[in-house]
């Protein structure tokens, strides 16, 4: 007997219909022998409702306490539908919301994070025979208000349910059959991997493959809980057996499981935009004149590149997301120009971010200048290089995003035949 | 400054605009200089959605804790949005869920009875200037399980806050405009009451006058909180002093403020049936043998007559519900009929209850048999009577019906030239 916990997004939870396959599966699972705690989103549709609701009311600057107030409502009504379901299946089942378990938060309303998970109300439900649905994306704070965990937030509440009951896995039911090599709409080859590092995952998640929530995936590497994404979609009567081996298993293992490609997967983000200081005055201090301010206006700073200094002046180039562009670009002119004295601000939306992400790059040379040669060969022209231990990122021309990305995905072997290493 | 409790039914919270102009009329209290609490109901319709989706996936024999975790979110939602609105408003504005508050309940899911209020945090926020939202119909056990109060619940909800927070008053703000002499709709010159004792209003409610939960009005006679009924169409910026005077005011204080009239107004209800045992044989404990089996079939009883014993038998009438004549009839006929040994049972259903209800029936002879005489006038046989200190039914022919209430009506003078004392 194993300890599951299985998490199903808003998709899977969107009828009533699809309530009972989940209840079916759920059933599945719990006659086999095991305890199974369930996390459910809202029913697909109604956070936006709901949301549009108080957007109608408060327009955009509404009180993040009284938004976290209706918005935790779409989980709670999905919660206690899908209890109703299970006991329709002849299973025991039980409901609880954030502030009953308790999960506990802090206070930052819309977007609070998990402090602690008590597990005794859950583990003696399970050890009553009882299958638990515990209500996804929301919690409790200190005072008693209720939290919500932001957009995809059940997945960190599936996994941080687990972290609590130590549980054996953490299954994570969606639309799609697990996490592949890259975008099949980009590359048809694209190939679903069985097994995946939490790094990669993580570096795969921020890249842009929105799999999983990327806290949920930090959450799982920090504690070691095994998750697995799987699809929602097959027939709720498949065996098991088949079942608990379908879909991709993030893990720390790196044992003989884990695949022995290079490079597990190429990722991409369309949502870059690329600035420029020219000819900065280069001396110490420099990058936190030019980008202490950015930060303190809450913009997300992604790559950054200071070139070599040339004549005592250098070019610091970094990217934020398109949707900041223009509010980072008035912070520049505005704040950081007239004081470190550079010579202009130069900005640049018509780019893409495309990364190779693998933890074999650790031990392999060559893969960086691999990926640099591939994208020489098809014209394309290098704007900013990134690296870490596990992925290579570039910044190119948005137009040819595609073109890299089915060039990268052929040159590191990752279709359909087995990848093998360099 | 004084404190007031607002109570505002699913039809006023129907839509934003509607929830707007609750927050509006709200908005005019607090800027006078009064504490207010509101407690509002789930957007019309929203309950209703709610357990529609809970019985396409349990049935009707749903676990009622789980109905209770989804029916609850409804008043969640609208709690969240009214404070959202007030804000828009310019209002400090805060809300809070049952269990936040809290309002503990005893564990009955569905129609949970209200055992307490914490006054703590609702007095702290109104202190610090705030209106305080507090959501209806739901409340937490002892085991921190969500209860719901049932059908109506948010009006007990208004008048267990009001005792809570030593309310001066509590506005039920309704569809109607008060609580009238009679069905308007039966009797056009039903006339609007200014005011009316709690013993009276109860004998209306229960009557079929459903403008109140009846438990709300208990309440409130237990604990002395005046309610005031009264309705949110009006335009939200009508003058304060008026609308601190409209509608209709349920209170204890027998003053001058009391109307004289004798009889206050006519209630009825067509939700009735009648089943008689036939020549019952006469001996201690009859009326035990033949209700005791009813009532442990959840079987609610209401008028019961025994006729003078004739030759040792005697006729035991009695009235139920419409909806549960047929599973009176089969308690009867199987459990009751055998063991007392009766000649027969017989039953109507085409019969209707019709009261006229007044606390100055208890000081002025003659009322009842003004009734008896008003209705032989009209050619109406009387099947049963009940009588008590404040209220005089009988039990008709249902054909007759509007025609007894508009004669009675008339006969005690309650249209709309003010009614004066017999």
């Amino acid at each position: 007997m194993s300890i599951y916990v299985h998490k199903y997004g808003g998709t899977s939870m969107g009828s009533v219909e699809r309530i009972r396959n989940v209840a079916r599966r759920v059933a599945k699972w719990h006659a086999a022998g095991h305890q199974v705690v369930v996390v459910p989103s809202a029913m697909a549709g109604e956070t936006n409702r709901l949301l549009g609701l108080a957007r109608e009311i408060a327009g955009s600057g509404a009180d993040r306490r009284e938004l976290d107030m209706i918005a935790s409502s779409g989980e709670q009504i999905s919660s206690g539908l899908l209890a109703l379901a299970l006991q329709a299946e002849g299973v025991q089942a039980r409901s609880y919301a954030g502030w009953q378990v308790a999960v506990h938060t802090d206070k930052a309303y819309t977007k609070a994070r998990i402090t602690g998970i008590d597990s005794e109300r859950i583990m003696a439900d399970l050890n009553a025979g009882r299958v638990v649905v515990v209500t996804g994306f929301q919690g409790v704070d200190d005072d008693g208000n209720i939290t919500t965990l932001g957009r995809g937030g059940s997945d960190t509440s599936a996994v941080a349910v687990a972290t609590a009951i130590k549980a054996d896995e953490c299954l994570i039911y969606t639309d799609v059959d697990g996490v592949y090599t890259t975008d099949p709409r980009v590359v048809p080859e694209a190939r679903r991997l069985n097994v995946l590092s939490f790094e990669e995952m993580l570096e795969m998640a921020s890249l842009g493959s929105k799999v999983l929530q990327i806290r949920s995936v930090e959450f799982a590497g920090k504690y070691h809980i095994p998750v697995r994404v799987l699809s929602s979609l097959t027939d709720p009567e498949i065996s098991l057996s088949v079942e608990m081996k379908s879909g991709t298993l993030i893990t720390f293992e790196e044992d003989e499981k884990m695949e022995s490609a290079v490079v597990s997967g190429i990722a991409f983000s369309r949502d870059e935009a690329k600035i420029t200081l020219v000819a900065v005055p280069d001396k110490p201090g420099i990058a936190y004149s030019i980008l202490g301010p950015v930060a303190d206006a809450n913009i997300d700073i992604d790559m950054i590149v200071q070139n070599q200094s040339i004549e005592g002046t250098t070019d610091f180039s970094f990217t934020v997301q398109s949707n900041e562009f223009q509010r980072a670009l008035d912070v520049l002119n505005r704040e950081v120009l007239p004081k470190v004295g550079a010579r202009e601000v130069i900005g640049n939306e018509k780019v893409c971010k495309v990364s190779i992400v693998g933890i074999g790059m650790r031990s392999h040379v060559g893969v960086a200048s691999k990926m640099f040669r591939t994208l020489s060969d098809e014209g394309i022209n290098i704007q900013m290089i990134s690296t870490s231990e596990i992925k290579t990122s570039v910044v190119i021309e948005d137009k040819y995003m595609e073109l890299a990305v089915r060039a990268l995905h052929k040159a590191f072997d990752l279709g359909d035949t087995p990848a093998t290493a360099e």
